[in-house]
Parts: structure tokens; sequence; C-alpha cells
């Protein structure tokens, strides 16, 4: 791995975060990942380095092979320094598991940054794609040509009464996780977020914050996924996802109307506070910058604000992150330095 | 008492909260009061209305009498609605003791708003002056002349051991309580008033928030007051009080130059936060107005900042507080709606 790619990568808006659309962006992106293994070699948790290393080798090899996969670039864990293991988590190529793993593990990113493989995370693959928006189907369908390409060269783990085998029982079956991300200040505004995801859990979801598995949300974003692979197609699961995902996204548009009709003192005060604080402070954590930019955008969303784009407020959400600032300045900075530089660059693209 | 009157005192600023010079404002106001009381008449406490009332009548006829004392306007505490009193508490001319007492208590303030007299409150007397800046010693020529006119008429309960007998042992002796109030807000950012109130506390002063006995510090406002009034002369007292205030604009002082030289994105961020809420937010409690006034006044005084005066921002101080704010509007508000109110006036005048 080239240390320049990654730069080049920090650089860019990734695909699966881009408000092409104009209007509300509330369901922000989706994706789905499939877990795979390798028949007759030892699950990762399992496996010494000589195993981990065979079959990341085995993998790398297929998958440079393979036609339906054109790997932008291709990582061993072992190479990355903490900047460029935060900046692959930030754009959610990579799990804060994988994130965790040396030698033996890797990651191979097709163009524009979908689909991608972690090799060696959990289990010996994760085939994941993501795309900007809701659009659970064609995620599907891009991580579903992979695993069928895939399936043509590598023998995978695969029980007739089960379906796919997997480190962990709770992915056994399809492997699949499908799962969206939801741009829900308003409910949060109103209090609301708590009773839907228990509402969500009830229907057999898992909700979590930005950054993955056990995460508090920032910003207001939540992850909604299916909670069990086992039982259901991946069609029927997909389907119960989007319908849901619907009435939340529902549900929030509702809360948008409430706030504008009858709570325009608390809708504003809201935005106008979150402006206020990205365009004077001086020292911005990053979950206060994404708290905020989160604010605006539902003020830029409603109308009430027109100094930023959606696509701009976006941009900085990843641009603010320690791995994307860090990689971009080209040098370590110790926190409180950094959330000087991050409330600098907010400051910047609101003057 | 004529409502029109309170009326008309609340469009106005108080005197003592005035910022005529220009530069820092640290010590922003000096006051003193004298607790005296009727020989031969029980203490408040103990005495029953008509006793009270006759303490009252005979006070308020000496008050109107004597060629030492002009009086603006005199109430009497039975006839005040609460905004009424909250407006009398926001400028400093009654205590919140005094406010909770009804019949036979009453006020009389004289031109300018000093000096005044408390009747009925812990004393039969409390007389009180105040002035902007520091100036301690004027404020005690004030109350002195007004305590020398007074004492022809008036037969104060006095030993010759003791000096002046009053309903608490506190303030037996003098009956002298001599305060500064100071803007502290450097030393607020830098964690330092903790340490300096305790040092004070062993030189024998009482450190209060802005709004007296018991008040948390708001908008890096504190009262410093000798604690003791036996044992020492009145000049006594005002040297010592003087002193330590010396001491402590120094050090107020010396914080703001270590913030403008050492930690100048702490001060900005302190500033321009300030700054961001109140230009921008919707809803402002009482307490979040006062704090921000005062980043916003330490940014105005330090050269940051010149939208706004230091005495527009003095004056916003009193504005914003419930009893002002309610008595211009003439109307009760709930909180919730003083709340979007205040925003409001603050924004306008920063815009």
């Amino acid at each position: 791995m080239r240390a320049d790619v990654l730069n080049e990568l920090a650089k860019q808006p990734t695909p699966w975060l881009q408000a092409s659309s104009s209007g509300e962006h509330i369901a922000v992106s989706s994706r789905v990942r499939l877990a795979r293994n390798l028949a007759g070699c030892p699950f990762p948790n399992r496996a010494d380095e000589v195993s981990r290393e065979a079959v990341l080798n085995v993998v790398l090899e297929q998958l440079t092979k393979s036609t339906a996969f054109h790997p932008e670039f291709v990582v061993t864990m072992d190479a990355l320094s903490a900047a460029d293991r935060d900046v692959l988590l930030e754009r959610h190529l990579v799990s804060r598991e994988l994130c965790s793993c040396g030698k033996g593990s890797g990651l191979a990113v097709c163009g524009n940054e979908s689909p991608s493989v972690m090799i060696n995370e959990e289990d010996h693959l994760r085939l994941q794609a993501m795309c900007a928006g809701f659009d659970v189907r064609q995620a599907w369908q891009q991580a579903s040509r992979l695993d069928a390409a895939l399936s043509e060269c590598l023998d995978f783990a695969f029980d007739s009464g089960l379906g796919f085998l997997t480190a962990c029982p709770t992915n056994v079956g399809t492997g699949l996780r499908a799962s969206v991300m939801l741009h829900l200040p308003a409910l949060t505004i109103l209090g609301m977020t708590t009773p839907i995801a228990n509402a969500s859990l009830r229907l057999g979801m898992t909700v979590r914050g930005i950054l993955g598995e056990g995460t508090e949300a920032i910003g207001s974003l939540f992850q909604l996924s299916n909670q069990s692979t086992l039982g259901e197609s991946e069609e029927e699961i997909i389907d119960r996802l989007e319908s849901i995902i619907r009435r939340i996204v529902v549900e929030e548009q509702n809360a948008r109307m409430r706030l504008a009709r009858r709570e325009r003192a608390r809708l504003y005060d809201f935005v106008g506070r979150s402006y206020g604080i990205l365009r004077h402070a001086y020292s911005l954590s990053s979950k206060e910058a994404l708290d905020n930019l989160s604010g605006l955008q539902l003020g830029v969303e409603m109308g009430l604000i027109s100094v930023i784009s959606v696509d701009e407020i976006r941009d900085l959400m990843l641009a603010v992150q320690p791995g994307h600032m860090q990689l971009r300045l080209g040098q370590e900075l110790a926190p409180e330095e950094r959330d000087r530089v991050r409330a600098g660059m907010v400051r910047d693209r609101l003057c």
C-alpha cells in the first residue's frame, strides 16, 4: 500500500456520503455486508498467524484475478499508521475490529470505494457495498454480484441446513447485515429517538451510532440494521428493513413539520445555536462539530440558512474527523490542537 | 407609590451599573450599607404588625422632613407586585429578605437611586449608598451623611461598649457592610476564582454572587464584602476592603494578559462562543444571557469585538432580567416565553 493512495482518498468526499439530490437527506446511506468463510480453514479468532496469512494471500490472489472486482487499492493492516486506520474507519471501509488487527488482516477496495472486502476481521471475508441515500437494493446487488463471482473460485463454508457458516452464530445463515444511516435531527430535538429505537428493536432491528457497534449517536446520525440472519431470505430481510426505514423517514418528516408549524422558536434556537457555535468557536471537539453540523444541515434543509450546501456540510463532517484532518495536514496533532484546527476549518467554510 | 414611577425606573440604566470611563471595568460598583435600629422598639422579627407600622411611619416621616434626604419615591412592600419587587431587587435597591416582607416594611429612594433606606427588613433601617466603579469611599460618605442627619431626629439603639445594636449579632458595632462588585471573566476562564474567594475569606471577606446572599456567581460577577462589623472602625474596614479589591483587580488584569499572550485560542473561543450564542440563539435563560454578556464584555474590553459598547452590554444585563423585562413589556410572561423574548432583545442589539 502506497501512502499517497490514502492521502488522495482523504481529500475526496466518500461516494456514500453524497447529497446529490435536492431536498431532505434523511436516509444518508445504505450498506450491505456479507460474512463468508473458507471451508476447511479455522475462523480468524481460532487461526494462528500462518493460517491467517495463508487465507489473506488466497483471498487477495482471487480478488486480483477476478473480473468482477477491480481493486482501487489493497492494504494489509500491519502496514497502516493510526491515522490511516482512522481515515478508513471514518469512511466506513473498515470496522473498529479490523483496525485492532495486525499481520494477516487486510482490506481490498474497488474504485469509488464500493464494493470492498475486509479479510480476516471476525470472518475470513466481509464483503461490503455502500451507496448514497436510501438504496439498500443497489448495495445488495453489488455485494451479491461480488459474492457470486468469488464463490466461483473460493470454497465458502456452507451448510445446507444452516446456510453460510460464520465465526459468530449471530451471522450464520445469510451472513447478511443490511443497514441504513439516518439523519434524525428533528426527532432528536423532540426527544423521540429513544422510543423509535426501542420500537425498531422490537421489530428485529439494531440501532447504533455513526461509528458502528457500541457507539453513541453523534450528529443525530443513527445506523439501523437487521438483527437476525437466520430463517429469512436476503430479500425478506431487505424488504423488512426498507419498510421500517420508510416509516422512520416519515416520522422525521412529521417531526420537522411539527417544529416548523408549532415550535418555530425551538427549531430556530437549535439551528441558530449550531450556526453560532460553528461560526464563532475557536475550539471544537469532533463530537461538538458533528452535532452542530447536524443542526446546520437541518437549517439548510428547512430553508432557514443558505450560507452552505448540504454537500459542503457532508464534506466537512468527514473532513473534521481526526484521521482525515491529520492525513490532510500531514502530521499528528495533539487533541487540543486538533480542536483548534477543526474550529478553524469550520469557520473558514462559514465565513 | 404610583405604578408609573417603577415603569419609568425600569426603562433607565442604574447609575451604579454605568461604565462611564473607558478601558476595563473590573470593579463594577461599590456599595455601603449601615444597619440602624430605633431605641426602645423591638427588632422587626420580634415586632407585631402594629409596632412595625409605627416604626415605618416614624422613619418615613423623618425621612420626608429631612433636608439631607430628598426621596425620589417611597414604597410600602405590600403595595408591590412580584414584577415590581423583581425590578427593585435587580437594581439592588432591595434585598431578597425585604422582598418577602409585607405590611409594615418599605423603601425610600433618593434621586439617582442613592442613598436609599430599607425599613423593617432585618433591622429597622438599612441605609444604603451605591456608586459606579471602584469608589467605596464616596458610597461611605453618602451613607454617613444620611446617617448623621437621621441620628439628629431618630434615637438609634447604641451601646457605648458594643456600638450600634442590630437584630443579628454579626452586624453589631459599626453596622457597616461595604461591598464591591467585581467582573472577573479571565479568572473564571482560568479556574482561579475559587482560590481567590478562599483567600478573601481568610482575610475576613465574604464572596457572593450578583443577587446577594446565597446566590451563585452569574456572568462572572462577584460581590466582596467585609465579614465583621466589630472591633474595627469604619475607616479600617473600608481600607482593608479597598486593598483586597485592588489586589484582585490586578489578578484579573494578569489573567487577561496571560490569556492574550499565551492562551489566545482559549480567549477567542470563550468570547466567540459568547457572541455566537447571543447573536444566534432564539431562547436564552437569564443566567445564560448574563454569562454570555460577560464573555462579550471581556471581548469588547480586550479589543476583540466592537459591535457593542460596554455601556450597552451593562444596559442589556439589567434589561434581560425577569422583573425589568416584564415591567417594560407591561405583562407577565411564562418562563419559556420570557426566554424567547430575552433572546430577541439580545439579537436585536447585536444585529
